[in-house]
């Protein structure tokens, strides 16, 4: 599936004007990280425990009556399902998600639990997007991607054009700097668009960290074949797209990564210090700050983007 | 020191306007339990994880200049402490908090960086009224109740003006029964001014539930002698108050107890569906819920009135 359509800041207002009919902001937090005021923006605290919720409803509001009928596909690890799911059942269209068997149990229920069907492939020898397509094909029904399209990059930037609202509200500087967990690059390239006077830093984990390696090389390169085992199920994203890279690119975007020791340290400070529980996906963006690789500025604004944990995994995590 | 003065609806209504002067809303969360549409007010997401930041920014602004430079001494085992501690310190007030040597280290430790100075004394041995009425004496400040003032009373409801301005814009109903931990009763007897036509259902730690006995004795019990341990820190009162006895019974207020097992139960279904970290305190109101001993309703209300904890202690309940 080809799009010729670019996403925009236009598209990104229109997505805020959408969400805001339908859902309250996240919170903006703040806290002071050597006598600077940095905000958090938790969009753990979504319905779904993820920001994919904006991009899946800002998609599928903008398919038409027949399209609608025909129903969506999907493919995720989680929370990209979650949010497709969310947004097909409040407008009654038939959702099929594409997820690993080995998606996070909390994740997969709570897909099941939104009225989507499931289906099932090996990461390891299975081609998620082929069996995506496939079904779609099958079906006439409109393939969703999780990050490669323009709807989705501008509904994910949405939350960017809060946040830069809520600061305003709380008396601090316009966002000058906007530090972002990193997968294929939909958040990022959404918030980018957003804020136009912003510098955007990308965070992901190490080895993971093929965002950061595009934009140092000015063009997409893929992990590696076989990256090192990280917790961040959210950010295992093998390849970025063009529409996503090329955002950032023109930006001058940095990227980041981070170990998964400061990113399990950066899900117990949030707890402590928060008093929120966010995955370790959505916490890379907090490390990176925590562990020094991005230095606190007045203006920065960091993302938490996600909180959907499996309970033993973070039990032990917070455990230390 | 006696109060004359009674808490009164119109208390509440000032202190609400005087908390969103300073403080945005805190989220009101919804959920599905049973087919019913439940809320859930997160004060756990305050800026110093509970409540009590709510009465002592309404007590502390109650102050003449010269009471202010004289300052304030509370008694308190952690979150009454940082709420007078923030308070004070945005009003430029010196703060003296006495606090038990077994406080949870995570409350002492955010008390000192709120810049109060913290008496440590032995919860066997001294009594922490008697330490806090010498100090406030020989310094001329004013001693600050946690729960048995007038003020701390109206401070606290002012959450339920809040929640039911967010129940109305969530197009939920005007809140029918409110359900809240409670220790000396200030949150549940400030919520009961704060919505008149709501019945309110107080939920304390078994063996812990003084409050539930006192109201259907028509008299104030206080705990027997040899309590069961409770991971509640926040909710270990002796005995209520006269003042939140007498609201709280006037509204023929019902109380029951959950176990230590429900609370933990509560505190991971916090940390999974609501993505929340909520102290043991915090979340017996949702225990009471999730145990069957509160059927859910339309309108119902559920305080989780905090989320400070200690993380290994936190790590242990998560892993079940």
């Amino acid at each position: 599936m080809t799009f010729l359509r670019q996403p925009t800041r236009a598209g990104v207002r229109d997505a805020a004007a959408k969400l805001a009919a339908i859902l309250p902001a996240t919170p903006l937090f703040t806290c002071d990280l050597k006598g600077v005021t940095v905000a958090f923006k938790a969009e753990s605290l979504q319905p779904i425990g993820a920001f994919k919720i904006r991009g899946a409803w800002h998609r599928l509001t903008a398919l038409d009556d027949a399209a609608r009928g025909r129903g969506v596909v999907a493919f995720s690890s989680g929370n990209h399902a979650q949010g497709i799911a969310w947004a097909a059942r409040k407008l009654g269209i038939a959702a099929t998600i594409v997820m690993p068997h080995d998606a996070p149990p909390v994740k997969r229920d709570a897909t099941l639990a939104l009225g989507a069907e499931v289906v099932g492939y090996d990461r390891a020898t299975e081609s998620r997007e082929q069996i995506a397509a496939r079904l779609a094909e099958a079906r006439g029904a409109t393939l969703v991607p999780s990050f490669d399209d323009p709807w989705i990059i501008e509904g994910q930037g949405s939350a960017g054009i809060e946040a830069a609202a809520q600061m305003a509200r709380a008396g601090l500087p316009a966002p000058t700097l906007v530090v972002v967990p990193c997968g294929g690059g939909g958040l990022a390239a959404g918030l980018a668009l957003a804020l136009p006077d912003a510098r955007i830093t990308v965070v992901e984990p190490e080895g993971w960290d093929d965002m950061r390696r595009s934009l140092e090389a000015s063009w997409i390169e893929p992990v590696d074949p076989n990256p090192p085992p990280t917790a961040c199920d959210s950010l295992q994203t093998q390849r970025v797209s063009a529409l996503t890279f090329d955002v950032l690119s023109r930006r001058d975007a940095q990227g980041v990564a981070v170990s998964e020791s400061e990113t399990a340290a950066a899900q117990r400070w949030a707890a402590e210090r928060l008093r929120l529980v966010i995955e370790p996906g959505g916490a890379v963006a907090l490390a990176a700050l925590l562990a020094g690789r991005v230095a606190p500025e007045p203006g920065m604004l960091v993302l938490l983007s996600g909180g959907n944990v499996d309970p033993a995994a973070y039990a032990r995590v917070l455990a230390g």
